[in-house]
């Protein structure tokens, strides 16, 4: 027979157990391991436990805890070009053997020269054409399947790696700490939204319906006696500059309570995020890290290059307005996750 | 000193409770309990029975388990004209003492005397342009007071009840135990989506971020150094028939497994549910009660009314492709929560 004290203690054991799972769910380790001990991490740290504590004057229900990123420059690196520009150019040139009108023709041979020159000459409109020519005239699920192919063969010129190996590890940790904590992380992003969301759920734990971006027109039609959405050669929305605030309230309906960018595209995001009432943050990636990344601005008197600008008019409003500037060299341990 | 058994009973006891708790989430009560029994609920409990249990072969990721409701006559009462539509014949009524040309312009002149010949002659046309006038050149956030207090103040002309207490209470249910299961619930309304996200979630336990629906174009400005998103008088999307499916993949990016409509404006969505792979789930709510609602088709001989005509070309549809079709009056056991 068991005595009094190893029985009691059996029952207990069984309590302090699943006492023990609770426990260790809130007094995990470090959540941002990737991000340097400072004023960033801190106020990151701060404003996530304000928010998510019951009964404190900043406490947010979790409903309301929106949190919007921009992708290129902010979760992955957007140099020496976009990714979905280093994707049409090779979509361009797959293509070309069915164009051969493309030889001769503007903005498509200076992709076939790789002529970057010519290219930047053709501009903005140039620029559109190559985009409806690779990113239109196929249905949705083949699009998805042509973007899934290109990402797992494509390799970053620097790095030689796949593009999506080359995500912020400071930001997934970002993002899956703000999860844990019952924020709702969304994407806002001046890229075509089919471009990414083959793989942000992957990548980033952000699901296909928390995905914001730019769109082109689609149309239903029967084929074979299946519905298809075809991808017609037109642009529908653009989700940049003062179309994010546009395309939150569209796609979101609800103002972020945190919101992340890196580039003068992301200022009216930021603006929009912070003239909601009660706490907020704001936060900009200040690319200063040309040995493990790149460093770019205008701003700080770093270099200005085509993709992502950071000018120094930003700077300025970040300052006025108290909007964190997370710098890559000063607050990240690591930028990617394969990174020492 | 407390003998062994009852020291170890205590002990257990601490386990037995702690367990308990997860042993009465599973164990719940009937979770359709307006819904009479029979094939179409058998149908919905099999459905979600299927899709929610591991190792079985049609179980569905949570993250796929996406399903989209209709709003209008699927959700709540459409009859005898769109909640919008009265809304947008009120505002008109409101703003009319600003708007003294409309006493001898049409389609106002129409809306002021009263006249529904006259407004129906006024057709489409005459009715984007009360949509536009009703809808637009005010800011987002004006515009969701606007509607907040109407629908506070409003009254259906029949119940005499504010018109979200015009919901279906076996919907009601059904929404949340497909979330209780581990579904996403979405809605996928022709209705505008600012219209809707002001109320959603409080009614349906649908969040902002989850209605998808008509949309008109909005502008980001500064207005005394503050932000806002003033309301165009320019329609951006429809989201009705062929625009539903497109209207899913733009808004949601992946493709529901289960659908619910009422109407010709709901067929385009149930197709493209029904063309995924795995299981799926595809309903329609036919309105055969007009004792408790209403009753109207033209399909099976109901009256042809001008909103949310179900075709007879509809119910062969549904036949054809094994959509099940709720009979308001055999499937309910009540129709609003206010019921007997």
């Amino acid at each position: 027979m068991i005595s009094h004290r190893k029985a009691f203690l059996v029952g207990l054991l069984g309590v302090l157990w699943l006492f023990s799972i609770a426990v260790t769910a809130t007094q995990a380790a470090d959540p941002l391991p990737s991000w340097k001990e400072g004023d960033t991490k801190q106020a990151i740290m701060t404003f996530v436990e304000a928010v998510a504590t019951p009964g404190t004057p900043n406490f947010v229900p979790p409903a309301e805890r929106i949190a919007t990123f921009d992708n290129d420059g902010t979760l992955w690196t957007e140099h020496p070009t976009y990714t979905q520009l280093a994707f049409a150019l090779d979509r361009v040139k797959a293509l070309a053997p069915q164009h051969p009108e493309w030889q001769v023709t503007q903005p498509f041979k200076a992709v076939l020269d790789n002529d970057l020159k010519a290219l930047g000459a053709a501009g903005e409109k140039g620029l559109v054409e190559l985009v409806m020519a690779s990113h239109a005239g196929m249905s949705t699920a083949e699009f998805e399947t042509i973007v899934t192919d290109w990402l797992g063969k494509a390799r970053h010129a620097r790095f030689n790696r796949p593009y999506t190996e080359l995500v912020y590890q400071p930001m997934v940790e970002l993002l899956a700490f703000l999860r844990a904590n019952g924020f709702k992380t969304f994407i806002v992003s001046g890229g075509g939204v089919e471009f990414m969301r083959p793989w942000t759920e992957k990548i980033y734990g952000i699901p296909p319906e928390q995905v914001v971006g730019s769109t082109i027109k689609t149309q239903y039609e029967m084929q074979d006696g299946k519905p298809v959405l075809m991808r017609l050669p037109q642009i529908d929305f653009i989700d940049d500059k003062a179309g994010k605030p546009v395309g939150i309230n569209k796609f979101i309906g609800r103002r972020p309570i945190l919101a992340v960018g890196n580039s003068a595209g992301d200022r009216e995001m930021l603006e929009w995020t912070g003239a909601g009432n009660g706490p907020r943050l704001m936060m900009l990636v200040f690319h200063d890290d040309a040995r493990r990344e790149y460093a770019y601005g205008p701003a700080n008197g770093l270099p200005d290059t085509h993709f992502g600008a950071f000018p120094q008019s930003l700077m300025e409003e970040a300052r006025q307005k108290g909007w964190g500037v997370i710098s890559m060299k000063g607050d990240w341990a690591r930028v990617y996750a394969f990174d020492k």
